[in-house]
Order: structure tokens, then C-alpha cells, then sequence
């Protein structure tokens, strides 16, 4: 999050490939959000229902959809010429606004913050309170901040950048510019690709949990197996991935995961899995590529969720189902669809019951009536 | 935790600002319950049920609520007097416990306890295995423990105690008399308030949880944002509060958050609010003053808890849901009462089978018979 | 999990009691997947459906069950002698592996495993970065990481193994045999049994979740009561178990507990109890020997667990609950039958609203019918 020099709308707009309407030579220093941008900063709006507020936004700089010039910028002109209706009209920013017109703003956006807002660099170092394995084999231009432990044979790719507090085991492999942040344990033996990030305290490759009882009480089930976790990965705070028991536990390349999840062992996740936060996953789970996962949603044991996808925040998932694409939602999970079909009769049930009851006094009427006929 | 010097009853009464009823002269040395309180200690009752106990209590003194008196004081009385009755009476203490008369006795509870098991204390130090970055502000009656890490401009108010293994980033802002337990986490420019007591592990400032997706996979939303904690706020051990993406996530004064909780990104809450322990809270939720919100609760985004509104644990809040003052209990969130009735008749389904059944017997009889007649 | 050298079938067999059919001087190195093994590794089958990938599994060691001779070893022998049918038998292994036979195959795997496979040792020592009060009382073979802390009159037993980034407070009890994986922390006053295994960042001892509620906000109730574990336990990554507020909070001899579980205040948990990730236990409930409960289940404050009861995962269960011997599932918990059923009869809703429009339909003819008649 450091800052860097201001770029000019136009060096913005080459670098995203969008179109500049107004002055391209406007210097943007931050991003910026609609309400709160100001001099100097860029914004985005990208849904209509926000076109309003975008418009009245003191922003340098927008990033806007095509649809926002016809819709926005023609009532504006419109109203130039025609006194009478500027009243209906949209407000009138204070200042004009320089806009760079792109298909889809937020992407230019989130391109854009990485320029204006790198992520925090460190000069290579190796501060004097890490302890370091004699065996540990590190890049020349990683960083090792205070109080880091690294263990025996392990190794860290350049451009790493590991915070204070972290603890590495042995026989590790860190590859190429990862940011381990602080607190974050790597027990032994486990993998990560390059440019991972892990938040605070993340924990990959404690003991799955798995035991085997006997009269006396449980005894470990073997928890030797390992972890990898492929490459652009980012994990949130607190988020543990367990060794497998035997094998390995598996995070695909470019999958995020928020913060306090519960990878089981032997799970295997692919690429390009998004999982929001304090879900929970058991033991050989398989989640295939491109599936989106809510929060605390629960996954019972081999279960898998097949690519394309879509599971609801909070739904439970049986063990060794199989989750096929689509919406799903619910416990256990089903499909939204039918979800909201039976939510909805569950709400109609007062209705049902009192259909049921006038079914049974009219049918009584109609039977005291033949009785009184016979 | 440390223990203080005695104080006599009478001492406590007046700092409570209750009634004494027998000797106030007994020292107290210790707040117990009231089961396991003996000599020297002081319990309190203020729930009719645990009268009996209360009177057979070994506690040196009780803090009773009014009624107690006049229910069990009253009973004793009368049982001095008249002997028949005794054995019906509730069961005499061994022996006489004095009592503190008060409206609230558990509230008077808290505030004895407090003095005489005041929070640890430390003396002002910077351990020497503190890694202090030189821009960084220390007031001169702060304790920095072993292995803490403060980094560049960060500013550390009067009289507070940050224990071992704590890391604070840059720009960071602590206020008077906070309390930071072993490896609390702060990232860089996060602020806390005054008396702000986090526990083990608690983490301030992780990016929030936002990607942009395109044909190649997901882009990092900028997470740039800040997080402010107010004063007298206290956070449970693990407890993770993001950093807004652009603007930031704010925490009220006096709310207090249990242990591993979730608070997204971009997330308002107010004061004196209530979160038990794994509760999740997507971005952009607001929860508004006094709200009370149980365990295992998810909220989606953009949400809305107003004032006034209590929601019973394991509840799930869909995003863009305003939750109005009541309690609110289910997934998704509704009205206890509705919850409670639905319940109910769920519960009641066979039963409404067996009726639809009956009634189609009863119809096709009156059909047959019909028939029968043509 | 160092290596061990390599054992025989035979040592292996003796070891737990199973009989050797084949080859008992064939070395044995490591354990593995039925799947995975190969040369010098030994796996185990037990259910019946594994027979077949057991038969092709290139492990030098299969442990087996009675039933696996009989079944598999049958076929292979008349296979041998009738020629015709060895297409339909099952597929002979390319090498034959030695089998050990034994009534519980994955018990005696997990006890070879053990073997094979023993925990990290770590030669005694304290690490001289570690930081350690005066008064603290070590036993001469406990091993000490890096960036320890151990606070005044804390006591570690003999064989305790203290990873790095641990910190443990002040009149602390540790037994013998332990292990504390990085970044555990014990605050004041709690006690561990023997051979405790704390998972990275475990968190014992936090204050419990407890106030009073005045005009002006929220006051502390007491938390000072303690912890203690008993013998035996293993604990999850950042699982928490607060500090009674007052008298203790338990956890029983035995008991295994996995990630990110939380233990509320005055908890107790019996023996020989097994709680999967992510669930969360309030205050003062009590949780008998020999309970199963899934992950992500909820507690209210002061229910009871009896001996016996299974709970599936996501479950709730209300304050004050007693949960009976017999498998629960549901929010809110219910038996499992029942659970079933309900779900059954909620799933065929719409089949019931059409009933009740069918009876309705026919209902209206009757009436029109005997109208038209009068």
C-alpha cells in the first residue's frame, strides 16, 4: 500500500485500454470510491442504479460503462439546450469529471489500484532476531522480518517476503514472490507455489483429524501425508489447511480464500475456487475448478462439488454428495429453485391448515345433509 | 488477576451503593459462586430460582436482591418463631452469611470483582527482545513485551500493555490503556481507541475479501481501506476485522465481540453492540447501536441490523436484508414468533397427512354414495 | 514423523497380533494408501468394498481382515485350478503381497503407523532466544524452541516439546510428554495433563464471554476462575477454550477436538469425546463421556450432552437442551428419525397443496351436484 507518483487519465487509460472523454491530462494520485473521491482520485461506477450518485462524485477521474455516456452525458447536453427540463434531469457535478469509458469499469479499476497502490515492498533482508536452520536455503532478495523461525532443508524463493513472527518447519519449499504476513505457521514438509498470499496466522499442514477407537479411547489415525498449495493463491487470516493423512491435501493455482476456513485433510481444491469466510470442508473433499463456495457453508467428507457450481452461504453439504453445476442452497444442500419453492410452502402453511379445516366443515355439512335426506 | 487487600463488607456496600444486613465488618478477599464460596468470599443471587442455594451458601456475604429478604429472611423469621414450620422452611446456612442489599445484585457483583481482582498490571518496560522501529511513538508507561514488533510511526498511548509475541505494522495508532494479548496482530495503519482489550491472536487490518474476475481468473479488488476500533471495545481471541476495500471498517465504542468472529470488510457497527462467538459479517453490513447478535449468525453484504434488534444465534441475514428492532431468529432471518410458528407447524405435517387422507376416505365414500343413488 | 528403520512383517505382526500369511522377512518402511503404495510399503483394507483395489494395490504389506482370505484369496486359489474362470475372478496383483490378517485392519495400521512413523523428537534444549521468568520450573529434557515465552512459577513436565512462537503466562501447569505446536498460548493459571498435543495457535485460558449490562453500557463479569486439560487431549489449530469466570472449564481425559472450535466458559467436556472443526460450545454446557459431535454445531449456554448422544454436523442445540443417548441431527436438534421424517414431508409439500386442490375440486362437484338436485 505504498504510493506511488501520479500517472496522468490518458497513461491510466492505455494501460486498461479504455477511451478518454475530457481532459486526459488530469494527474491521479488514489483510488477512490464514488462518495468519498476528491481531487487527484479515480472511481468507477459500473451498475446504473449508481449513475446518480456518479455523476455528483468529486472524482479526478470515472471510470464508466458505455451505456453511462448515451444515458448520462446526453441528458446532460440535452438539458443544456433545454432550459425548461433540468429540473428531471441528473445533477450536475460540481467540476466535470475526466471519464474513461471501458466495457467493464471495475476490472480497469482493480488494474488500475494495483499501479496506483503496489503492494508493500521490502528491501531484502535478514533481520538479526530470525532464526535460521543452517540447512534453510533462501534467495538473495527475500525479506525475513523479526522473530521469523525458518527450519532445516527448507527453501524460499526470491522476492519472498516473509513478516514478522512467521514460523516455517522444515523441508519447506516457498516459491517465488509469496507474502507470508504475520504469525503464519508452515509445519513441515509442505509446498506453496509462487506469488501466494497468506494473512495473518494461516496454518497449513496441522494433524487432520482422524482417529481409530479402540476400548481404551482413540488413537491417532497416521496424519503423514503433506500439503501444496499451487500458485497465486491467497488465503485470509486464521484459515487452516490440514495435512493429509496419507497423500496430499491440495489448493489450485489462482484460488482465494477468506478468512477462519477449515480445509480438512486429503481435500483437494482446484483452480480458480473462490470460498468466502468460516466455511468448513472434511476430509477428501473434491472441489473442482470454478466453483463459488459462501460462508460457513459445511462440507461432510468426500463429497464433491463438480466445476460450474455455485453453493449459498451457511448450506450444509452430506457426505460423499455430489454437487452438480448450478445454484445450490439450503440443508442439505438442493437447488435454489427448489429451495425457494419449499421455503415458500413452508411460509403457506398456516394457509394450507386453514384450507384443511374448511375442506372438513364443508365436507360435514354435505354429509349432515344426506344423512338428514336418508 | 492479581489479588488486592481485603475489604471489609461494609467498604463494598458503599462502593456499590447497597444495603448491609448483619456484621459488615467481615473482610472479603475474593468474588466466588455460589456453590463453591467460603470464608472470605463474596457471591450474589438474583434470580428467585437459586434462593435455596443462596441460603445454603458457605459465603462470608451475599449481594441479594430486595425480594430475597422478604421471601427467605422473612421464612427464617418466622420459623424462629414458630418451630412446626421448619422443616417445611428453605434450609438454614450453616452459618449466618451478611448480606448486601441492591437493586442489581449481579451488576454489583461485576463491580466488586473488578476491585478486588483488578486486570494485571505491569510495569512499565520495553522487553529487549522488542523489535521497535525508530519512528515509532511509545508514551513512557507502556509495557512491550518479549518478541513484540512495532513497525515505522506507530504511536502507543499511556498505560498500555502489549504482551509477547504481539505485531503491529506501520502507521498504526493505539490509544490509553489498551490491553494487546500474546500475538494480536495489527496491520499497517489500523487504529484503536482507548481501553481497547484484544485477545490472543485477534487480527486488525487483513485485506478484505474482493476479487475482480476476468477470462484469466481473479484480480485483487484494492483493499486499501482502513479500520478504526473505538474505545472500551473488546475482542475475542482470533477475531478478525478487515480492512475496508477504499474507506474503512469501523468497530463502537463499548461493543463488545467474542472469540472467532468475521468482520468483513467495509462493515459499521455501532456501540455497545453484543457478537457472540463465531458469527460471520459479510462487507458493508451495518449493525446498528445496542444490538445483540448471537453465535454462528451469518450476515450477507450490505445488510442492515437496526437498533433495538436481538438475533438469536445460528441466523442467517441474506445480503441487503434490513433486520428491524425484535428478536429475530431462523435462516433466513424472521420474527421469533413466525419462526416459532412455522416450527410448529412443521411439526405438525404428519399430522395434516393424516388429515388430507381422512378427508379424501371421507370424500370418496360421500362420491360412492352418491353414485350409488344416481 | 521422522523415519524410522525398517521392520519386518513379521516384527509388525507380532506387534499387533495379526497372522502372517506370505512372505513375514519382507521389509516394511513406510505406511501408505492402498492407491498410493508401492515397494516397502505397507496398507490396510477393511471394508469389503476395497477388496478389489486392495487386490491391485502395489503395497509389499496388506493388512487385512478374516473375511479377505475367504473371499479374495479363495477366488485367486480356484482361479489357479480352473482356468476359465480366472476373467470374472478378481485381478491378481502384478507382485503377491504379503498379507497380515487381523480382526480390525485400520487399527492395527494406525498402531504400525505410530511405529513407523513416530512423532518429531526434539533433543532437549532451550533455545537461546527463548524467553524465560526466573521462577518458571523446567524439567531437564523438555525442549524449548525459539521465541519462547514462559512466565513466573510455570511448570513444564519432563518430555515436553515447545515449538517456536509459543507463549505461556504465569503460574502455568504443563504435564509430561506434551507437545505445543508454534504460536500456542496460554494465559495465567491453566493446566494441561500429560501428553496434551496443542495444534499451532491454540488458545487456552482467554477470558469467557461475560457482562453485565447498565445504562452506560457493558461492564466485565469476572472471568478469573481457570482451565484445565486433562490427559491425552489433542486440540486443533486455533481452537480456543476459555477461562471459567468463576471455577474451571474442562476437558476430559482422552477428548480429540479439531480446528477452530470454540469452548465456551465453564464449559465441561467428558472423556474420550470427539468434536469436529468449527463448532462452538457456550457457556457452562456440559458434555458427557463418549459424545460425538459433527463440525459446525452450536451450543446454547448450559445444555447437556449425555453419554452416548451422536450430533451431526450444523446442528443447534437450545439453551438448557438435554440431549438424550441416539443420533441428533438439526437446527433444532431433534432425533435423527425424526429429523428424516419432517424433511421427507417438507420435501413433499407440493404434492400436499395439490392434494388439497384436488379434494377441493371434487368437493365444489358434490356440492354443485346435490345444489342442482335441491
Amino acid at each position: 500500500m505504498d504510493e506511488m507518483k501520479p500517472l496522468t487519465v490518458n497513461e491510466l487509460a492505455e494501460l486498461v485500454g479504455g477511451r478518454v472523454l475530457g481532459d486526459g491530462n488530469v494527474s491521479i494520485t488514489r483510488v477512490a470510491s464514488l462518495e468519498a473521491a476528491s481531487e487527484g482520485e479515480i472511481a468507477y461506477v459500473e451498475d446504473e442504479k449508481f449513475f446518480a450518485a456518479a455523476k455528483s462524485s468529486r472524482a479526478s477521474c470515472l471510470i464508466v460503462p458505455h451505456q453511462f455516456e448515451s444515458l448520462v452525458l446526453s441528458k446532460q447536453n440535452s438539458a443544456e439546450t433545454t432550459e425548461v427540463e433540468t429540473e428531471h434531469a441528473l445533477p450536475l457535478p460540481t467540476r466535470s469529471a475526466t471519464l474513461i469509458e471501458i466495457e467493464r469499469p471495475k476490472l480497469a479499476f482493480a488494474h488500475i489500484a494495483e499501479l496506483l497502490h503496489p503492494p508493500k515492498r521490502r528491501e531484502p533482508l535478514i533481520h538479526l532476531t530470525a532464526v535460521m536452520a543452517p540447512t534453510a536455503d533462501l534467495a538473495l532478495t527475500v525479506f525475513v522480518g523479526p522473530q521469523v523461525c525458518i527450519g532445516e532443508n527448507t527453501r524460499i524463493g526470491a522476492g519472498t517476503r516473509i513478516e514478522a513472527g512467521v514460523i516455517i518447519g522444515d523441508n519447506v519449499t516457498v516459491g517465488l514472490d509469496c507474502v507470508l504476513h504475520p504469525g503464519v505457521v508452515l509445519y513441515d514438509g509442505v509446498t506453496l507455489g509462487d506469488r501466494v498470499i497468506l494473512h495473518a496466522g494461516v496454518c497449513i499442514g496441522a494433524d487432520g483429524f482422524g482417529y481409530v477407537r479402540d476400548d481404551m479411547g482413540y488413537h491417532k489415525f497416521p496424519q503423514i501425508g503433506t500439503v501444496t498449495i499451487e500458485g497465486d493463491v491467497e488465503l485470509g487470516a486464521y484459515t487452516c489447511v490440514d495435512r493429509a493423512a496419507l497423500g496430499r491435501t491440495r489448493i489450485g493455482r489462482g484460488t482465494k480464500i477468506d478468512n477462519l476456513v477449515q480445509v480438512g485433510h486429503n481435500v483437494d481444491i482446484g483452480e480458480r475456487v473462490v470460498i468466502a469466510s468460516q466455511t468448513g470442508i472434511s476430509g477428501s473433499t473434491v472441489i473442482e475448478d470454478d466453483a463459488v463456495i459462501g460462508g460457513q457453508v459445511g462440507f461432510g467428507d468426500h463429497a464433491r462439488v463438480q466445476s460450474g457450481a455455485i453453493i449459498g452461504s451457511k448450506a450444509g453439504i452430506l457426505p460423499g454428495k455430489i454437487v452438480r453445476p448450478g445454484v445450490w442452497w439450503g440443508v442439505p444442500v438442493q437447488p435454489l429453485d427448489e429451495y425457494k419453492r419449499r421455503n415458500a410452502l413452508v411460509g403457506r402453511l398456516p394457509q394450507m391448515r386453514e384450507e384443511i379445516k374448511e375442506l372438513r366443515k364443508r365436507l360435514e355439512e354435505l354429509e349432515d345433509h344426506l344423512k338428514g335426506k336418508t
